[in-house]
Protein backbone atom coordinates (compact mmCIF):
# COMPACT_ATOMS: atom_id res chain seq x y z
CA UNK A 1 0.00 0.00 0.00
CA UNK A 2 0.97 3.41 -1.21
CA UNK A 3 0.97 6.79 0.89
CA UNK A 4 -1.41 7.65 -1.66
CA UNK A 5 -4.38 4.96 -0.88
CA UNK A 6 -7.61 6.90 -0.37
CA UNK A 7 -8.61 6.95 3.20
CA UNK A 8 -12.18 5.63 3.65
CA UNK A 9 -14.38 8.07 4.89
CA UNK A 10 -18.13 7.01 6.01
CA UNK A 11 -20.82 9.26 6.44
CA UNK A 12 -23.30 7.65 8.47
CA UNK A 13 -27.09 8.85 9.46
CA UNK A 14 -30.29 7.07 10.56
CA UNK A 15 -31.80 10.20 8.41
CA UNK A 16 -30.72 10.66 4.80
CA UNK A 17 -26.97 11.80 5.54
CA UNK A 18 -26.96 15.04 3.84
CA UNK A 19 -25.80 16.76 7.02
CA UNK A 20 -23.09 14.45 7.79
CA UNK A 21 -21.82 15.10 4.39
CA UNK A 22 -22.18 18.30 4.32
CA UNK A 23 -20.55 19.05 7.86
CA UNK A 24 -17.92 16.14 7.53
CA UNK A 25 -16.67 17.89 4.43
CA UNK A 26 -16.17 21.08 5.66
CA UNK A 27 -14.02 19.33 8.37
CA UNK A 28 -11.93 17.41 6.02
CA UNK A 29 -11.39 20.72 3.72
CA UNK A 30 -9.08 21.36 6.45
CA UNK A 31 -6.93 18.73 5.78
CA UNK A 32 -6.05 19.17 2.22
CA UNK A 33 -2.85 16.90 1.95
CA UNK A 34 -5.17 14.16 1.82
CA UNK A 35 -6.83 11.90 -0.54
CA UNK A 36 -10.61 10.44 0.49
CA UNK A 37 -12.52 7.94 -0.38
CA UNK A 38 -16.68 8.74 0.73
CA UNK A 39 -19.22 6.87 1.66
CA UNK A 40 -22.74 7.40 2.63
CA UNK A 41 -24.86 5.17 4.62
CA UNK A 42 -28.51 6.91 5.29
CA UNK A 43 -31.20 5.18 7.09
CA UNK A 44 -29.50 3.53 10.15
CA UNK A 45 -32.46 2.72 11.70
CA UNK A 46 -32.39 -0.61 13.56
CA UNK A 47 -29.38 -1.84 15.66
CA UNK A 48 -29.10 -4.85 13.29
CA UNK A 49 -28.08 -2.27 10.86
CA UNK A 50 -25.94 -0.23 13.06
CA UNK A 51 -23.92 -3.66 13.48
CA UNK A 52 -23.62 -4.46 9.60
CA UNK A 53 -22.45 -0.89 8.99
CA UNK A 54 -19.97 -1.86 12.34
CA UNK A 55 -19.07 -5.07 10.18
CA UNK A 56 -18.31 -4.07 6.76
CA UNK A 57 -16.08 -1.01 8.43
CA UNK A 58 -14.62 -3.39 10.99
CA UNK A 59 -13.72 -5.45 7.07
CA UNK A 60 -12.25 -2.49 5.51
CA UNK A 61 -10.41 -1.25 8.60
CA UNK A 62 -8.56 -4.52 8.77
CA UNK A 63 -7.39 -4.28 5.25
CA UNK A 64 -5.83 -1.06 5.11
CA UNK A 65 -5.75 2.67 6.32
CA UNK A 66 -7.97 3.43 9.32
CA UNK A 67 -11.25 4.34 7.98
CA UNK A 68 -12.81 7.71 9.16
CA UNK A 69 -16.62 8.09 10.36
CA UNK A 70 -18.60 11.05 10.22
CA UNK A 71 -21.91 10.34 12.10
CA UNK A 72 -25.23 11.88 12.87
CA UNK A 73 -27.10 9.06 14.39
CA UNK A 74 -29.64 10.75 16.81
CA UNK A 75 -30.54 7.54 18.32
CA UNK A 76 -28.33 7.03 21.70
CA UNK A 77 -28.18 3.03 21.07
CA UNK A 78 -27.40 3.11 17.35
CA UNK A 79 -24.86 5.89 18.14
CA UNK A 80 -23.10 3.38 20.90
CA UNK A 81 -23.38 0.61 18.64
CA UNK A 82 -21.87 2.56 15.77
CA UNK A 83 -19.04 4.16 18.27
CA UNK A 84 -17.42 0.41 18.65
CA UNK A 85 -16.24 0.32 15.04
CA UNK A 86 -12.43 0.18 14.00
CA UNK A 87 -12.83 3.54 13.08
CA UNK A 88 -12.10 6.87 14.17
CA UNK A 89 -15.45 8.28 14.84
CA UNK A 90 -16.37 11.56 14.99
CA UNK A 91 -19.61 11.87 16.52
CA UNK A 92 -21.25 14.70 15.36
CA UNK A 93 -24.45 14.67 17.66
CA UNK A 94 -23.25 13.07 21.10
CA UNK A 95 -20.20 15.15 21.37
CA UNK A 96 -22.18 18.01 21.65
CA UNK A 97 -25.35 16.38 23.77
CA UNK A 98 -23.88 16.93 27.17
CA UNK A 99 -23.01 20.62 26.69
CA UNK A 100 -26.35 21.15 25.66
CA UNK A 101 -27.62 19.67 28.49
CA UNK A 102 -25.91 21.51 30.88
CA UNK A 103 -26.30 25.22 29.24
CA UNK A 104 -30.56 23.54 29.22
CA UNK A 105 -30.34 22.12 32.69
CA UNK A 106 -32.40 19.08 31.09
CA UNK A 107 -31.80 15.64 29.92
CA UNK A 108 -31.42 15.05 25.72
CA UNK A 109 -34.46 12.42 24.93
CA UNK A 110 -32.15 10.03 22.66
CA UNK A 111 -34.95 9.94 20.63
CA UNK A 112 -34.72 10.09 16.92
CA UNK A 113 -35.99 13.25 15.63
CA UNK A 114 -35.64 14.38 11.97
CA UNK A 115 -34.29 17.21 10.51
CA UNK A 116 -34.55 16.22 6.84
CA UNK A 117 -38.31 14.43 7.85
CA UNK A 118 -41.40 15.94 7.14
CA UNK A 119 -40.75 18.15 10.71
CA UNK A 120 -43.61 20.88 10.83
CA UNK A 121 -45.89 20.04 8.70
CA UNK A 122 -47.03 23.42 8.12
CA UNK A 123 -43.80 23.98 7.32
CA UNK A 124 -43.10 21.49 4.93
CA UNK A 125 -46.35 21.92 3.30
CA UNK A 126 -45.34 25.21 2.42
CA UNK A 127 -42.34 24.67 1.05
CA UNK A 128 -43.93 22.36 -1.75
CA UNK A 129 -46.08 25.11 -2.43
CA UNK A 130 -43.56 27.24 -3.09
CA UNK A 131 -41.36 24.44 -5.31
CA UNK A 132 -44.98 24.61 -7.25
CA UNK A 133 -44.76 28.25 -7.37
CA UNK A 134 -41.43 28.17 -8.46
CA UNK A 135 -41.92 25.65 -11.59
CA UNK A 136 -44.83 28.10 -12.41
CA UNK A 137 -43.05 31.24 -12.71
CA UNK A 138 -39.68 30.25 -14.29
CA UNK A 139 -38.39 32.40 -17.07
CA UNK A 140 -41.72 34.85 -16.65
CA UNK A 141 -43.97 32.31 -18.10
CA UNK A 142 -46.21 32.98 -16.24
CA UNK A 143 -47.18 36.69 -15.22
CA UNK A 144 -49.88 35.83 -13.19
CA UNK A 145 -49.60 36.26 -9.45
CA UNK A 146 -46.40 37.72 -9.55
CA UNK A 147 -48.30 39.87 -6.50
CA UNK A 148 -47.57 36.35 -3.93
CA UNK A 149 -43.86 36.45 -4.68
CA UNK A 150 -41.83 37.00 -1.84
CA UNK A 151 -38.70 37.86 -4.20
CA UNK A 152 -38.27 38.27 -8.06
CA UNK A 153 -35.20 37.55 -9.21
CA UNK A 154 -33.97 39.28 -12.86
CA UNK A 155 -31.27 39.06 -15.02
CA UNK A 156 -30.25 38.38 -18.20
CA UNK A 157 -30.74 34.35 -19.42
CA UNK A 158 -27.64 31.99 -18.19
CA UNK A 159 -27.04 34.18 -14.70
CA UNK A 160 -28.41 31.51 -12.70
CA UNK A 161 -31.70 32.87 -12.24
CA UNK A 162 -33.45 29.54 -11.92
CA UNK A 163 -31.27 26.96 -10.01
CA UNK A 164 -31.57 29.99 -7.56
CA UNK A 165 -35.51 29.96 -7.52
CA UNK A 166 -35.20 26.67 -7.27
CA UNK A 167 -33.01 26.23 -4.24
CA UNK A 168 -35.07 29.31 -2.91
CA UNK A 169 -38.08 27.03 -3.15
CA UNK A 170 -36.63 23.73 -1.78
CA UNK A 171 -34.97 25.05 1.34
CA UNK A 172 -36.05 27.72 2.24
CA UNK A 173 -40.01 27.78 1.41
CA UNK A 174 -39.66 30.88 -0.20
CA UNK A 175 -41.87 31.81 -2.93
CA UNK A 176 -39.65 33.08 -5.82
CA UNK A 177 -40.54 33.97 -9.05
CA UNK A 178 -37.65 34.90 -11.98
CA UNK A 179 -37.84 37.13 -14.89
CA UNK A 180 -35.07 37.53 -17.69
CA UNK A 181 -34.42 40.23 -18.97
CA UNK A 182 -34.02 40.71 -22.88
CA UNK A 183 -32.36 43.43 -25.61
CA UNK A 184 -35.34 45.18 -25.87
CA UNK A 185 -35.97 45.69 -22.18
CA UNK A 186 -32.67 47.38 -22.24
CA UNK A 187 -33.84 49.68 -25.70
CA UNK A 188 -37.23 51.14 -23.51
CA UNK A 189 -36.99 53.41 -20.73
CA UNK A 190 -37.59 51.79 -17.24
CA UNK A 191 -37.88 48.46 -15.78
CA UNK A 192 -40.01 45.84 -17.71
CA UNK A 193 -44.03 46.75 -17.12
CA UNK A 194 -44.90 43.58 -15.44
CA UNK A 195 -42.00 44.04 -12.41
CA UNK A 196 -42.87 47.72 -11.92
CA UNK A 197 -45.62 46.78 -9.56
CA UNK A 198 -42.87 45.03 -8.05
CA UNK A 199 -39.83 46.85 -8.05
CA UNK A 200 -39.47 46.40 -4.37
CA UNK A 201 -39.23 42.93 -4.39
CA UNK A 202 -36.78 42.65 -7.07
CA UNK A 203 -33.40 41.39 -6.65
CA UNK A 204 -31.55 41.69 -9.56
CA UNK A 205 -28.37 38.99 -11.04
CA UNK A 206 -24.81 39.69 -12.56
CA UNK A 207 -22.23 37.62 -13.85
CA UNK A 208 -18.85 38.18 -15.56
CA UNK A 209 -18.70 38.55 -19.48
CA UNK A 210 -16.57 36.23 -19.69
CA UNK A 211 -18.02 33.55 -17.47
CA UNK A 212 -21.46 34.05 -18.99
CA UNK A 213 -19.89 33.69 -22.75
CA UNK A 214 -18.88 30.27 -21.25
CA UNK A 215 -22.01 29.11 -20.32
CA UNK A 216 -23.94 30.20 -23.30
CA UNK A 217 -21.16 28.84 -25.53
CA UNK A 218 -22.20 25.41 -23.69
CA UNK A 219 -25.50 25.86 -25.10
CA UNK A 220 -24.88 27.88 -28.18
CA UNK A 221 -21.32 27.78 -29.54
CA UNK A 222 -20.66 30.27 -32.22
CA UNK A 223 -23.78 32.05 -31.55
CA UNK A 224 -23.97 35.90 -30.98
CA UNK A 225 -26.32 35.19 -27.81
CA UNK A 226 -22.96 33.86 -26.44
CA UNK A 227 -20.26 36.02 -27.43
CA UNK A 228 -18.32 38.14 -25.22
CA UNK A 229 -19.66 41.58 -27.12
CA UNK A 230 -23.34 40.80 -26.69
CA UNK A 231 -22.87 39.24 -22.84
CA UNK A 232 -21.00 42.38 -21.80
CA UNK A 233 -23.76 44.66 -23.56
CA UNK A 234 -26.31 42.72 -21.51
CA UNK A 235 -24.64 42.53 -18.03
CA UNK A 236 -23.69 45.99 -18.44
CA UNK A 237 -26.98 47.40 -19.24
CA UNK A 238 -28.82 45.07 -16.73
CA UNK A 239 -26.41 46.79 -14.09
CA UNK A 240 -27.57 50.15 -14.94
CA UNK A 241 -30.78 49.27 -14.64
CA UNK A 242 -30.54 47.47 -11.29
CA UNK A 243 -28.48 50.65 -9.82
CA UNK A 244 -31.27 52.89 -11.74
CA UNK A 245 -34.09 51.41 -9.96
CA UNK A 246 -32.18 50.90 -6.62
CA UNK A 247 -32.73 47.19 -6.96
CA UNK A 248 -30.23 45.49 -4.96
CA UNK A 249 -27.84 42.96 -7.20
CA UNK A 250 -24.85 40.48 -6.85
CA UNK A 251 -22.35 38.89 -9.38
CA UNK A 252 -22.80 35.23 -9.71
CA UNK A 253 -19.74 34.34 -11.41
CA UNK A 254 -18.24 33.18 -8.04
CA UNK A 255 -20.88 32.12 -5.77
CA UNK A 256 -22.77 29.01 -5.89
CA UNK A 257 -26.79 28.78 -5.36
CA UNK A 258 -26.56 28.07 -1.68
CA UNK A 259 -24.60 31.42 -1.21
CA UNK A 260 -26.72 33.30 -3.46
CA UNK A 261 -29.80 32.40 -1.73
CA UNK A 262 -28.49 32.95 1.62
CA UNK A 263 -27.53 36.48 0.31
CA UNK A 264 -30.89 36.78 -1.10
CA UNK A 265 -32.36 35.84 2.28
CA UNK A 266 -30.36 38.02 4.18
CA UNK A 267 -30.41 41.13 1.68
CA UNK A 268 -34.45 40.93 0.91
CA UNK A 269 -35.20 40.25 4.81
CA UNK A 270 -36.83 37.47 3.81
CA UNK A 271 -38.30 35.01 6.53
CA UNK A 272 -37.62 31.42 6.11
CA UNK B 1 -39.88 37.08 32.78
CA UNK B 2 -41.70 33.81 32.80
CA UNK B 3 -40.44 30.62 32.24
CA UNK B 4 -42.21 30.38 28.77
CA UNK B 5 -39.79 33.12 27.70
CA UNK B 6 -38.61 31.56 24.33
CA UNK B 7 -34.77 31.14 24.60
CA UNK B 8 -32.49 32.85 21.73
CA UNK B 9 -30.64 30.74 19.74
CA UNK B 10 -28.04 31.72 16.96
CA UNK B 11 -26.81 30.24 14.27
CA UNK B 12 -23.64 31.57 12.94
CA UNK B 13 -21.60 30.68 9.84
CA UNK B 14 -18.88 32.16 8.00
CA UNK B 15 -20.65 30.62 5.33
CA UNK B 16 -24.44 30.02 4.44
CA UNK B 17 -25.29 28.77 7.71
CA UNK B 18 -27.17 25.82 6.15
CA UNK B 19 -25.20 23.43 8.00
CA UNK B 20 -25.45 25.45 11.30
CA UNK B 21 -29.51 25.34 11.45
CA UNK B 22 -29.31 21.78 10.26
CA UNK B 23 -27.30 20.49 13.05
CA UNK B 24 -28.22 22.58 15.45
CA UNK B 25 -32.29 22.03 14.95
CA UNK B 26 -31.58 18.29 14.79
CA UNK B 27 -29.96 18.44 18.32
CA UNK B 28 -32.25 20.67 19.43
CA UNK B 29 -34.86 18.24 18.56
CA UNK B 30 -33.64 16.34 21.44
CA UNK B 31 -35.04 18.94 24.07
CA UNK B 32 -38.56 19.17 23.19
CA UNK B 33 -39.69 20.78 26.23
CA UNK B 34 -37.90 23.96 25.34
CA UNK B 35 -38.81 27.04 23.66
CA UNK B 36 -36.35 28.73 20.83
CA UNK B 37 -36.33 31.61 18.87
CA UNK B 38 -34.02 31.13 16.25
CA UNK B 39 -31.83 33.90 14.20
CA UNK B 40 -29.34 32.95 11.54
CA UNK B 41 -26.27 35.01 10.64
CA UNK B 42 -24.45 33.92 8.09
CA UNK B 43 -21.47 35.52 6.11
CA UNK B 44 -19.27 36.66 9.33
CA UNK B 45 -16.08 36.48 7.43
CA UNK B 46 -14.13 39.08 9.38
CA UNK B 47 -13.29 39.74 12.56
CA UNK B 48 -15.28 43.18 12.80
CA UNK B 49 -17.95 41.30 11.70
CA UNK B 50 -17.62 38.59 14.18
CA UNK B 51 -16.81 41.21 16.76
CA UNK B 52 -20.15 43.02 16.03
CA UNK B 53 -22.22 39.58 16.20
CA UNK B 54 -20.96 39.02 19.66
CA UNK B 55 -21.69 42.67 20.62
CA UNK B 56 -25.31 42.14 19.61
CA UNK B 57 -25.53 38.24 21.97
CA UNK B 58 -24.11 39.99 24.68
CA UNK B 59 -26.70 42.23 24.72
CA UNK B 60 -29.09 39.70 24.40
CA UNK B 61 -27.95 37.60 26.94
CA UNK B 62 -27.79 40.43 29.53
CA UNK B 63 -31.45 41.45 29.16
CA UNK B 64 -32.82 37.91 29.65
CA UNK B 65 -32.04 33.97 28.74
CA UNK B 66 -28.50 32.92 28.33
CA UNK B 67 -28.40 32.31 24.38
CA UNK B 68 -27.34 29.07 22.29
CA UNK B 69 -25.09 29.58 19.96
CA UNK B 70 -24.24 26.47 16.77
CA UNK B 71 -21.23 27.98 14.85
CA UNK B 72 -19.80 26.24 11.59
CA UNK B 73 -17.21 29.29 11.50
CA UNK B 74 -14.29 27.16 10.16
CA UNK B 75 -11.68 30.51 10.41
CA UNK B 76 -9.95 29.65 13.76
CA UNK B 77 -9.78 33.46 13.31
CA UNK B 78 -13.61 34.09 13.89
CA UNK B 79 -14.06 31.08 16.13
CA UNK B 80 -11.80 32.49 18.31
CA UNK B 81 -14.16 35.75 18.54
CA UNK B 82 -17.22 34.04 18.40
CA UNK B 83 -16.34 31.46 21.53
CA UNK B 84 -15.70 34.68 23.92
CA UNK B 85 -19.49 35.92 23.80
CA UNK B 86 -22.05 35.49 26.63
CA UNK B 87 -23.43 32.45 25.34
CA UNK B 88 -23.35 28.88 25.59
CA UNK B 89 -21.32 28.24 22.03
CA UNK B 90 -21.84 24.85 20.39
CA UNK B 91 -18.76 24.82 17.96
CA UNK B 92 -19.72 22.41 15.37
CA UNK B 93 -16.08 22.64 13.98
CA UNK B 94 -13.35 23.61 16.16
CA UNK B 95 -14.75 20.44 18.74
CA UNK B 96 -13.78 18.30 16.35
CA UNK B 97 -10.28 19.26 14.71
CA UNK B 98 -8.50 18.14 17.42
CA UNK B 99 -9.99 13.99 17.11
CA UNK B 100 -9.31 14.84 13.47
CA UNK B 101 -5.72 16.13 13.58
CA UNK B 102 -4.93 12.99 16.05
CA UNK B 103 -6.80 10.57 13.13
CA UNK B 104 -5.37 11.89 10.26
CA UNK B 105 -1.39 12.55 12.10
CA UNK B 106 -1.76 16.67 9.95
CA UNK B 107 -2.78 19.72 11.32
CA UNK B 108 -6.02 21.32 10.56
CA UNK B 109 -5.18 24.28 7.96
CA UNK B 110 -7.50 27.35 9.75
CA UNK B 111 -8.50 28.41 6.71
CA UNK B 112 -11.84 28.69 5.67
CA UNK B 113 -13.59 26.31 3.40
CA UNK B 114 -16.93 25.91 1.94
CA UNK B 115 -19.17 23.86 1.79
CA UNK B 116 -21.93 25.46 0.34
CA UNK B 117 -19.54 27.10 -1.92
CA UNK B 118 -18.21 26.16 -5.58
CA UNK B 119 -16.15 24.08 -4.58
CA UNK B 120 -14.95 21.24 -7.38
CA UNK B 121 -16.23 23.49 -9.99
CA UNK B 122 -16.71 20.63 -12.26
CA UNK B 123 -19.18 18.74 -9.86
CA UNK B 124 -20.87 22.58 -9.40
CA UNK B 125 -21.36 22.81 -13.26
CA UNK B 126 -22.69 19.08 -13.31
CA UNK B 127 -25.60 19.86 -10.40
CA UNK B 128 -26.15 23.20 -12.44
CA UNK B 129 -27.08 21.18 -15.64
CA UNK B 130 -28.85 18.64 -13.88
CA UNK B 131 -31.51 21.38 -12.89
CA UNK B 132 -31.58 22.58 -16.39
CA UNK B 133 -32.36 19.13 -17.22
CA UNK B 134 -34.74 18.55 -14.36
CA UNK B 135 -36.49 21.52 -15.54
CA UNK B 136 -36.98 20.90 -19.40
CA UNK B 137 -38.15 16.72 -18.49
CA UNK B 138 -40.47 18.33 -15.88
CA UNK B 139 -43.95 16.15 -16.02
CA UNK B 140 -43.07 14.15 -19.32
CA UNK B 141 -43.10 17.45 -21.04
CA UNK B 142 -39.97 16.58 -22.76
CA UNK B 143 -39.40 12.42 -23.70
CA UNK B 144 -36.45 13.87 -25.90
CA UNK B 145 -32.89 12.92 -24.16
CA UNK B 146 -34.88 10.00 -21.73
CA UNK B 147 -31.74 8.20 -22.06
CA UNK B 148 -29.77 11.05 -20.65
CA UNK B 149 -31.87 10.27 -17.34
CA UNK B 150 -30.36 8.69 -14.86
CA UNK B 151 -33.43 8.11 -12.59
CA UNK B 152 -37.12 8.53 -14.16
CA UNK B 153 -39.65 9.06 -11.59
CA UNK B 154 -42.85 7.60 -12.76
CA UNK B 155 -46.20 8.37 -10.48
CA UNK B 156 -49.91 9.65 -10.89
CA UNK B 157 -50.55 13.60 -10.27
CA UNK B 158 -49.59 15.02 -6.91
CA UNK B 159 -46.91 12.17 -5.59
CA UNK B 160 -44.27 14.33 -5.12
CA UNK B 161 -42.59 13.56 -8.67
CA UNK B 162 -41.56 17.20 -9.31
CA UNK B 163 -39.97 17.88 -5.53
CA UNK B 164 -37.85 15.37 -5.45
CA UNK B 165 -36.66 15.41 -9.14
CA UNK B 166 -35.64 19.56 -8.50
CA UNK B 167 -33.82 17.88 -5.31
CA UNK B 168 -32.24 15.14 -6.80
CA UNK B 169 -31.29 17.41 -9.25
CA UNK B 170 -30.56 20.48 -6.63
CA UNK B 171 -28.68 18.74 -4.21
CA UNK B 172 -27.22 15.70 -5.82
CA UNK B 173 -26.49 16.80 -9.46
CA UNK B 174 -28.62 13.53 -10.59
CA UNK B 175 -29.92 13.83 -14.08
CA UNK B 176 -33.70 12.91 -12.99
CA UNK B 177 -36.31 13.21 -15.50
CA UNK B 178 -40.51 12.27 -14.30
CA UNK B 179 -43.17 11.06 -15.93
CA UNK B 180 -47.14 11.33 -15.28
CA UNK B 181 -49.32 8.39 -14.92
CA UNK B 182 -52.72 9.12 -16.33
CA UNK B 183 -56.24 7.04 -16.66
CA UNK B 184 -55.22 6.04 -20.05
CA UNK B 185 -51.79 4.01 -19.01
CA UNK B 186 -53.71 2.11 -16.78
CA UNK B 187 -56.76 1.01 -19.20
CA UNK B 188 -53.75 0.38 -21.67
CA UNK B 189 -51.56 -2.45 -21.63
CA UNK B 190 -48.04 -2.17 -20.09
CA UNK B 191 -45.60 0.12 -19.40
CA UNK B 192 -46.46 3.47 -21.25
CA UNK B 193 -44.75 3.67 -24.47
CA UNK B 194 -41.87 6.22 -23.83
CA UNK B 195 -40.60 4.32 -20.89
CA UNK B 196 -40.80 1.06 -22.40
CA UNK B 197 -36.98 1.38 -23.08
CA UNK B 198 -35.54 2.86 -19.79
CA UNK B 199 -38.00 -0.01 -17.12
CA UNK B 200 -34.39 -0.26 -15.20
CA UNK B 201 -34.18 3.71 -14.46
CA UNK B 202 -38.05 3.95 -13.32
CA UNK B 203 -38.37 4.66 -9.26
CA UNK B 204 -42.57 4.35 -8.80
CA UNK B 205 -43.86 7.08 -6.42
CA UNK B 206 -47.19 6.42 -3.99
CA UNK B 207 -49.43 7.80 -1.53
CA UNK B 208 -51.83 7.14 0.77
CA UNK B 209 -55.53 7.41 -1.25
CA UNK B 210 -56.58 10.01 1.75
CA UNK B 211 -53.12 11.71 1.86
CA UNK B 212 -53.23 12.27 -2.17
CA UNK B 213 -57.18 13.30 -2.54
CA UNK B 214 -56.12 15.87 -0.05
CA UNK B 215 -53.58 17.63 -1.64
CA UNK B 216 -55.22 17.63 -4.85
CA UNK B 217 -58.55 18.91 -3.16
CA UNK B 218 -56.27 22.21 -2.29
CA UNK B 219 -55.73 22.66 -5.92
CA UNK B 220 -59.20 21.43 -7.79
CA UNK B 221 -61.70 21.17 -4.65
CA UNK B 222 -64.64 19.05 -5.14
CA UNK B 223 -63.27 17.39 -8.41
CA UNK B 224 -63.64 14.23 -9.71
CA UNK B 225 -59.75 14.37 -9.89
CA UNK B 226 -59.52 14.72 -6.12
CA UNK B 227 -62.11 12.07 -4.72
CA UNK B 228 -60.78 9.77 -2.76
CA UNK B 229 -62.55 7.41 -5.41
CA UNK B 230 -60.37 8.19 -8.04
CA UNK B 231 -57.11 8.61 -6.10
CA UNK B 232 -57.42 5.37 -4.90
CA UNK B 233 -57.94 3.80 -8.21
CA UNK B 234 -54.69 5.53 -9.59
CA UNK B 235 -52.45 4.51 -6.81
CA UNK B 236 -53.63 1.02 -6.78
CA UNK B 237 -52.94 0.61 -10.35
CA UNK B 238 -50.05 2.80 -10.17
CA UNK B 239 -48.73 -0.18 -7.48
CA UNK B 240 -49.53 -2.72 -9.72
CA UNK B 241 -47.67 -1.28 -12.75
CA UNK B 242 -44.64 -1.02 -10.89
CA UNK B 243 -44.93 -4.36 -9.78
CA UNK B 244 -46.13 -5.83 -12.70
CA UNK B 245 -42.36 -4.42 -14.28
CA UNK B 246 -40.18 -4.77 -11.37
CA UNK B 247 -40.28 -0.92 -10.41
CA UNK B 248 -39.15 -0.29 -7.37
CA UNK B 249 -41.31 2.45 -5.39
CA UNK B 250 -41.72 4.35 -2.66
CA UNK B 251 -44.80 5.72 -0.64
CA UNK B 252 -44.46 9.70 -0.38
CA UNK B 253 -47.36 10.41 2.21
CA UNK B 254 -45.03 10.30 5.00
CA UNK B 255 -41.51 11.02 3.77
CA UNK B 256 -39.87 14.10 3.08
CA UNK B 257 -38.32 15.22 -0.11
CA UNK B 258 -34.98 14.89 0.95
CA UNK B 259 -35.97 11.25 2.47
CA UNK B 260 -37.04 10.36 -0.64
CA UNK B 261 -34.07 11.18 -2.66
CA UNK B 262 -31.71 10.01 -0.35
CA UNK B 263 -34.00 6.44 -0.62
CA UNK B 264 -33.88 6.64 -4.06
CA UNK B 265 -29.98 7.23 -4.40
CA UNK B 266 -29.36 4.13 -2.43
CA UNK B 267 -31.74 2.06 -4.45
CA UNK B 268 -31.25 2.61 -7.39
CA UNK B 269 -27.40 2.70 -6.62
CA UNK B 270 -26.98 6.16 -8.26
CA UNK B 271 -23.36 8.10 -7.92
CA UNK B 272 -23.55 11.22 -6.70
Amino acid sequence: MTNDAPRPVYFLSDSTGITAETLGNTLLTQFPGNNFDRITVPFITTAEQARAVVTTIDAVADAGLRPLVFSTAVSSEIRSILETCKAAVVDLIGTHVPQLEAALGTRASGEPGRAHGLGNAARYQSRMAAVEYAMEHDDGQSLRALEKAQVILVAPSRCGKTPTTMYLALQHGIFAANFPLVDEDFEREGLPKPLRPFVSKCFGLSSNPLRLSQIRTERRSGSPYASLRQCGYELRSAEQLYMAHRIPFLNSATVSVEEMAATILQRMNLKH
